[in-house]
């Protein structure tokens, strides 16, 4: 069974998971919130094949957690961006940044990849943060800023795909 | 790249990934919280192969997601079971179960697979629930009702699974 089988379990765990399937769903939804929104943009920082991105950016779109908007015609481009349904699994993507940071030892004293703040209460969200009751949880209700490092982690990756590019 | 790398990202949720990858380590993880602990019955719901089970366990083990415990031999038999931060991808299950329930039109009317009440709140957890703040979810702290539906669609993946072990 391959995760883009219908799920046709009773179990919503199972289902969500049909539609969340592996990493890449994830990864990608985390650069929509980093408001990076151009196909090679976002493939230079999964390192996904441009094969794998279409191919999964088209069945988020169908799945309705991304829109497709033409920002630019010969040749059609478009940016992607995350629907109310798409940004909903923030809420995901927060548990499982908690759990890291609580689990990782590599992440002990080490600087927040990305620092977040939450806006209403000032409050810094780290591992153990909980969400205001009556809020669901959305990256826009937050400050972030990326650490040097992690600015640098990207930079490194978005020059790897431009040399790529160009060798090819 | 696929999810078996090692991650030397920095950031957390791409580290989460490495360990979380698919959705198998969350079905697996889903039966444990079930009371299911023993190969042959985690293999019968998440309907992987021996082989993908055998060599993912392995991984979550590697990983201090699970432990094993010898509870036959002649030949030896493990039950496996979360570890502490095993459980602690609560949260995460929990997430994606509360999505589900909120965007899947499937589970609209539907009675819930698994109908949670929070113990010591006695609130139902549906699709917008909040853990209390200063707790952290588990799983541990739920009453479980399976709905009839969803124990008969279990029942069936057990017999399936049986049938095919008497025809090897």
């Amino acid at each position: 069974m391959s995760w883009e089988d219908n799920c046709d379990s009773l179990c919503p765990i199972a289902r969500a998971l049909t539609e969340v399937g592996d990493r890449w769903t994830l990864l990608i939804l985390r650069e929509l919130s980093f408001g990076v929104h151009r196909f090679e943009e976002i493939q230079a920082q999964t390192e996904m094949s441009s094969h794998s991105l279409a191919s999964r950016l088209k069945r988020m779109e169908e799945a309705e957690i991304v829109v497709r908007r033409l920002y630019s015609t010969r040749p059609d481009r478009y940016e992607y961006f995350a629907t109310d349904k798409g940004k909903d699994l923030d809420a995901v993507l927060l548990a499982l940044r908690a759990w890291n940071l609580k689990w990782d030892r590599r992440s002990d004293g080490e600087e927040f990849a990305v620092k977040l703040v939450h806006k209403k209460s000032g409050e810094l969200i780290d591992g153990h943060w909980q969400n205001p009751p009556g809020e669901s949880f959305s990256f826009d209700h937050t400050d972030a800023r990326m650490s040097d490092s992690y600015r640098a982690e990207r930079e490194g990756k978005r020059q790897k795909f431009s040399a790529g590019k160009r060798r090819r």
